[in-house]
């Protein structure tokens, strides 16, 4: 390859400041206007003034812009883990991974998290990937527990408690209707789950 | 089509007295030994006998094979709701459910439970569609319990952890060391999810 060439490859993917952010800006609108389907990669540069090469740089299908920024969202959970004091119970780990968890989502964030769900649901081959995320979230805190010394089953039972409580809370969350914050309606949901299982007796 | 042609369809398709079983078995003995990928539905319907074209009458791809009898694994649970009395709380339902399901499991199954584990474990896209699957009969439970009258989001609450209990118990029944049957692993998996959510205060 002559250098012209590798100079010219240069330019065109070149780093575009801010250029994820506005692509997957872009993205949720064209996704949810028009239909998943129905948008290409292309169409989603385009309408930001950008290449489908750079859009190429960012994400490696038109898919990954909706889990964009997951190492973040797991790292939420983790913190929760991490801020949690040495003898805290699984249950009281587990009310701390909710409130770390749900302060990554802002009422600012509300709007945008409706319209993603939204395309979500509409596409099983999302959800299934949806699934697969929550499940892997589910596996780093139930590692995250073992290494506090949380014995098994009680690491991912409360693990996936946590990770069904979270998405309770957030799908109640972005109702239209709902005005209260993400980590109030998940303590909520939480002292739900602990009274039910109180209950069987 | 002239009538020739449609007998010779007719008698290339005819029903194979307990085709569906044999050509699971064949697949679950192909996959595990040549791996999932390497594995066509023509060499597993070959391997016992059939054709491809039968091999698609019972199953639209390979991947369903191991999908197979679905619809009463989700009965298995809902008869749990079925048959929990008219006052049980609702984890005394979820108690039941756990019977109901775990039954659908005798012990001469965990051979074949493991080999198809075996399986999933191996492939991504496998592991997606199993999540999909419990997550259906989360949701099928869940309706169940609110025709019942359960609110929400104690339904989906009690429905998950269900699911959830049944997922940990169900792993460690086809564990190589394990000698319990599944309905007492998922008993002592409830009563710890119990005590972890007792253990708060």
């Amino acid at each position: 390859m002559s250098v012209t060439v590798i100079t010219k490859i240069d330019r065109m993917t070149r780093w575009v400041p801010g250029a994820a952010e506005r692509l997957h800006e872009a993205a949720l609108e064209l996704f949810a206007t028009r239909g998943f389907e129905q948008t290409t990669a292309t169409e989603i540069a385009q309408s930001v003034g950008l290449t489908e090469r750079t859009f190429f740089r960012h994400f490696s299908d038109k898919r990954e812009v909706l889990f964009h920024k997951q190492h973040l969202f797991v790292q939420a959970f983790l913190a929760g883990v991490e801020a949690a004091p040495p003898d805290a119970s699984p249950i009281e780990i587990v009310a701390s991974v909710l409130r770390s968890a749900t302060s990554f989502f802002p009422d600012e964030r509300r709007h945008p998290s409706r319209r993603r769900q939204s395309v979500i649901d509409q596409n099983p081959a999302l959800q299934e990937r949806e699934l697969h995320k929550f499940a892997g979230v589910a596996t780093a805190v139930a590692d995250a527990l073992r290494v506090r010394g949380v014995a098994e089953p009680a690491a991912t039972l409360a693990a996936e408690s946590g990770i069904t409580v979270f998405r309770i809370a957030f799908a109640q969350w972005i109702r239209e209707d709902e005005q209260r914050s993400l980590a109030d309606i998940a303590e909520d949901v939480l002292h739900e789950l602990l009274n039910l299982a109180r209950g069987r007796d």
